[in-house]
């Protein structure tokens, strides 16, 4: 089916980085980047853990990478055959969404005749810790063959290395590199068996960090060869006693259920995932695509198999935003989640909830109280992020900015999302196991965050960054101030929830946080917080104090006066920073996020006023936008920005470097995005308190569009045409 | 006397523009850059004009230079003999600044034989628009020469032209430029005659901005020849109905009175200024020149003849830092006025007086009450500081500072030091006409600027940037935050004097400024207002919030970091902005001026602890940890940075660039700190309502110091030795 398949081609070595990223396969436990058998670190092959992170000396703290698994290369007559020394004649690299499947093929011409390799690789859904890979040769004359394949520790790491104390294993045909990470000394095993379709010598070569099988034979023409590669990973982070023990263990299951009905196993949890989250598109077949590729996208990252991680701003596609979750996962990718898959949603806002000490002790360091959830989230919720983030292109200098200790919107985000899934789910557990204290806390952190201004009798949210990172250290950031409303009026809203019908845990939880004081001064401080609002005249929401008096020049002129591409935008000395020229969707993310509480006129005059501003330098920014324009009725507007919005990952187009700072990866927020203009935008689905409604307005070229939600344990059917609209409980 | 002669006796022609500098004469109303009779634009000679400005388009608005009255050179048979054309075998260029006359003696060896020039000059203190010129030509071989002399109206202009309209005159042997400003048209005239010892042809040539006499002779051998030239200069912002009247009038009138009586009485006026303002260290003749020095350095650019003007931090150097008043007035040079010519000091405190419209404009742009001064200041008070004062040396951009809209400690010190003049002078009608209003609106503009912190039931004065201004953007800085409680110290202690002494005044001001309700808050500001102190342990008061926890580099470190030694060291990247390395004197300022509120030893442990980390990049450092030291006993610490302070317009080593704009001139500021560090240091002087004392710490060179000093009418002379002191009533 081709609008399940996304597929390259022509062998073009300059896409090499970016279709690690366009073929990516993962399971949530682990991503493993699109390269090819025969890459190394030098292509950036990565077997991305999730959740597990080391730091090396002064460095940034990063999530690992395993030992490569499936590393296979080949040998003819002695001499190399691989896209790395010989131009293809024929090469096609895809990704099979419906199934989760990579596959390769290619023929090379060579002075030995033809030689053909396929192979056919899963991360397995049915199994987190197992990768298959099915490998096969054909020449068309006899030649002498050596397939070398194994496992490559040598891995890539942007600040590494993260491994050491490498053992390199051969025991009874499976073979095993065992590591240890470099700060907390957690174990990182993989494990491999490789089984053959033919008969052929096999040698083993230990490297520094590789454990390599030569597997020798003499290739008849026309003769298909293939092996068979089960490949297990574990580390010391899982649910296990002992990680060698289990690694080597589920290898050893693997072979004994054989290739075959793993893929089986695997295409059957696929298949169970599409079932709920499918959106079918008609009347468009790069939309079609598209839309399913960032559902893809966001179910091979997604952490089924566990309720202590969540989802990094680039997934599983590598080191880069150092693995860490940002407020990304609750405004941008939660929505699918609870949509089709309440117990990763849930899962998600448990990691906040399990983290919350994290965002305790950030908020104390900073001399505040209560809760500030890190801007870059690790294991434990202490905060990545350092105070030099973007790097200076001219004097290659780090660049002071602000996003760690200034960002504080974050932990409105996770009392958003929190409030959000409580909503959607109507689940009282939520709040009484942890829910309503970081609500709570992150209340508190506001109060202790905000300054009462006596001459006007309010209280200010100042020294801020908003959404739009380009500006620095503003004072009263719509955005910012209307997040930081709502959590005070979420938390209020939980202890009356509580009070009223769980009164035991109610007192419980107050006197344990202390908070009787508290709730006192949060009902003042809600009462008298400043949240600007529209101008009377204009209905232009000012995006913080100041905005108005900034230079308003327009995003070509801005463009213009970089001196270097890889220039950043923003901080102290950005080409942005003195300008009216915005990162991203900010007064238009608040508008669309209490969209029932503005007219339609403050949102169409705010989406023309700031679309021009935006350079949508973010892959957050275009969805919004997008949202924004359906909630208005004009399905024009929203269109393009779906389109760029769905397909930030099958182009790659997007910005690659902040300052001289790598920044590349997949874009799961997009791809929530996507769904999110998609479902929430072109259909209107609007769930409350367990009541579905749409309001579509679907774009021109759509006949049709059809996806599925579950909401309380119901699921519903929803189909759509340019005339008519159904809602159907299956 | 040696000790009131600086001298050079080598050409050397790099060091023309610092010898501009050092070699400066001025009277207040004008500044005359120490450049020699040949040199035009190109070697900066300028004849600077007190408190009138112009803005050329878009660039920076900064005070005019009149055309150069004194511009003389000369030819022999037929060549130029200039320094700009001709190595001299000898020259010498001098001040003597007991008198106030500026000599160049210059000898150049020629084919056409030795020629020999002369030239003495003086800008008058007698009449402030009048200059004087005699130069005198001898040579050794008879030979045709011209004297090209008259008014070069091609002036140096930072960011001009500044003057347009040019009109030539030349009548009756008067020659005449006028010419009026570019922005607001105001008339620049300028006038001058010469009379000649001796007889000569004289041809006026007219160039585009030019008017030059053409003085032909034969030249006998070993005769001295003279010329006079009597140049006067008037502006449409004099007291005058019509400025060009008045300057021919005053040219005549010198004609009229001749060389020699205006010479005379120029230097009567200089001894009167002497008789008050000397200090005489004996036992270290560099010392003692360069106290002189720095006290002549006041007096040429001291306001006498008008309560409107005051002094800009270039003094009358030029057109660096855009001849705008800051608080080094205030804070820096106010001190030597008030001991020694108390009606200049007053004349100082009213410009602020008479500015503050143009301060409650600017806290009104910036949504504050009040009066919020402006950190450059020009004639009306408006803020000449523009929102980007440095330039990136690499990418040729303007930075962004905070200077403008942060540095709120301006209306600190202009409070300071009108309540130091009260206190000084005893005089009330000082408050009573307007100095009272000032330091309520000041009052008034910190309460509407600051915050209340509710659960730590305290004001805070957030967001600002103090004397170090390497750290943009800071809370709660220690000297910022002490300096506004004493604003409002002093605003209810003047309330307080007025409504005892004066109420009818007092219930005018109070009414006529609504200020009633003003009252209560600012009484609950002082109680509540923060204000960092010693720390229990260490006694170290932090900086500002967050100093602590900044990378702690030496000085040496941070140096080390430049790529460039133009950069700028603060703004968004700066090499010390995010480090511990301050520009200049904070804290220890803070504790020098409030020293009677803290203990020694928190003053010895803060000296100890910032001044490693003080680059001085700033003049005003230097001195400040000077008196300091002397405060705590210790002046082995102080003398050094007397020395640095005192001898900074005659080494010239100091910063000439701030990023990559030139910020050369002389620094009035240091030779007023230099004054402080000698008198209200090393000798201890200390005067409270009218009484005065000394705590003498000498530094071990020096046998005596002697000085005067006017307090409330009575002149006082201090002697000083090692051993002994008296102060004497006279």
């Amino acid at each position: 089916m081709k609008a399940f398949t996304v597929y390259e081609d022509k062998y073009n070595n300059k896409n090499i980085v970016n279709n690690g990223n366009k073929f990516m396969t993962g399971n949530g436990y682990m991503g493993f980047r699109g390269t090819l058998e025969e890459y190394t670190k030098n292509e950036l092959v990565a077997c991305n853990i999730s959740g597990l992170y080391d730091k090396q000396g002064d460095s940034w703290r990063e999530p690992i990478n395993a030992p490569n698994g499936l590393f296979t290369t080949l040998i003819v007559n002695g001499n190399e055959i691989s896209l790395l020394q010989l131009e293809p004649v024929e090469h096609m690299q895809s990704i099979d969404i419906k199934e989760g499947i990579h596959r390769r093929n290619t023929i090379w011409d060579t002075k030995d005749g033809k030689i053909i390799v396929k192979a056919e690789r899963f991360i397995s859904l049915e199994d987190f810790h197992l990768i298959c890979l099915k490998y096969s040769l054909i020449v068309d004359k006899q030649c002498e063959v050596v397939i070398k394949t194994g496992i490559d520790g040598d891995v890539w790491d942007i600040n590494g290395p993260h491994l050491e104390n490498y053992i390199l294993e051969d025991q009874n045909g499976l073979i095993k590199i065992l590591s240890t990470t470099q700060e907390l000394k957690v174990p990182v095993v993989v494990a491999e068996i490789c089984k053959k379709s033919f008969e052929a010598k096999e040698v083993i070569e230990k490297g520094e960090k590789s454990v390599i099988r030569c597997i020798e034979f003499k290739a008849e023409p026309n003769v298909e060869y293939t092996i068979y590669k089960y490949v297990s990973v574990y580390t010391g982070n899982d649910e296990t006693s002992n990680a060698e023990q289990d690694c080597e263990a589920n290898a050893l299951k693997a072979v004994y259920i054989g290739y075959e009905k793993a893929y089986n196993e695997h295409i059957i949890q696929w298949k169970y995932r599409w079932d709920v989250s499918d959106v079918i598109i008609e009347g468009n077949e790069e939309d079609q695509l598209a839309i399913r590729y960032s559902i893809y996208q966001l179910q091979i990252i997604a952490p089924v198999h566990s309720n202590k991680l969540s989802i990094p701003a680039r997934g599983l596609s590598g080191q880069t935003y150092k693995g860490a979750i940002f407020w990304d996962t609750e405004m941008f990718m939660l929505p699918f989640f609870l949509h089709t898959a309440p117990q990763v949603a849930l899962n998600l806002v448990n990691y906040r909830i399990r983290t919350l000490d994290g965002a305790r002790k950030k908020a104390e360091y900073y001399g505040f109280k209560g809760a500030f959830y890190a801007w870059e989230s690790q294991e434990n919720g202490e905060d990545a992020c350092s105070d030099f983030n973007v790097t200076d292109i001219f004097t290659g200098r780090p660049v002071k900015t602000y996003f760690k200790d200034k960002q504080v919107h974050i932990s409105a985000a996770v009392s958003y999302a929190i409030w959000e899934t409580y909503k959607f789910s109507g689940d009282i557990k939520l709040l009484l196991r942890g829910g309503a204290e970081v609500i709570l806390e992150c209340a508190r952190f506001f109060y202790s965050y905000a300054y009462y201004k006596e001459d006007k009798d309010r209280y200010e949210i100042l020294d801020v960054i908003g959404p739009d990172e380009y500006h620095e250290r503003v004072n009263n950031n719509a955005y910012t101030s209307k997040m930081v409303y709502h959590t005070l009026d979420v938390a209020l809203q939980a202890l009356e929830l509580l009070k009223k019908g769980y009164p035991k845990e109610y007192l419980e939880l107050v006197s344990r946080l202390n908070y009787s004081v508290e709730i006192a001064n949060i009902i003042k401080f809600k009462e008298k917080l400043y949240v600007p609002g529209p101008d009377k005249k204009t209905l232009i929401i000012e995006q913080f104090d100041g905005y108005e008096k900034l230079e308003d020049c327009s995003l070509t002129e801005v463009k213009s006066r970089l001196l270097d591409p890889k220039e950043y935008w923003g901080g102290g000395h950005g080409v942005a920073s003195n300008t009216k020229i915005i990162k991203q969707a900010d007064v238009i993310l608040m508008l669309y996020l209490f969209r029932n509480q503005y007219s339609q006129e403050v949102k169409k005059a705010n989406w023309e006023y700031y679309e021009p501003r935006t350079e949508h330098g973010s892959s957050l920014s275009p969805c919004i936008y997008s949202l924004l324009s359906c909630e208005i009725g004009n399905e024009k507007w929203a269109y393009p920005f779906f389109v760029k919005t769905a397909n930030v990952d099958l182009t790659g187009e997007t910005k690659q470097f902040a300052g001289s700072i790598y920044i590349g990866g997949t874009h799961p927020a997009a791809n929530g995005g996507a769904w999110m203009a998609t479902i929430l935008g072109f259909a209107g689905l609007n769930v409350k308190v367990g009541e579905i409604t749409i309001n579509p307005n679907l774009p021109k070229t759509w006949t049709k569009l059809s996806f599925n939600v579950i909401v309380r344990g119901e699921k519903y059917l929803i189909n759509i045409t340019q005339k008519d609209q159904k809602i159907i409980k299956l």
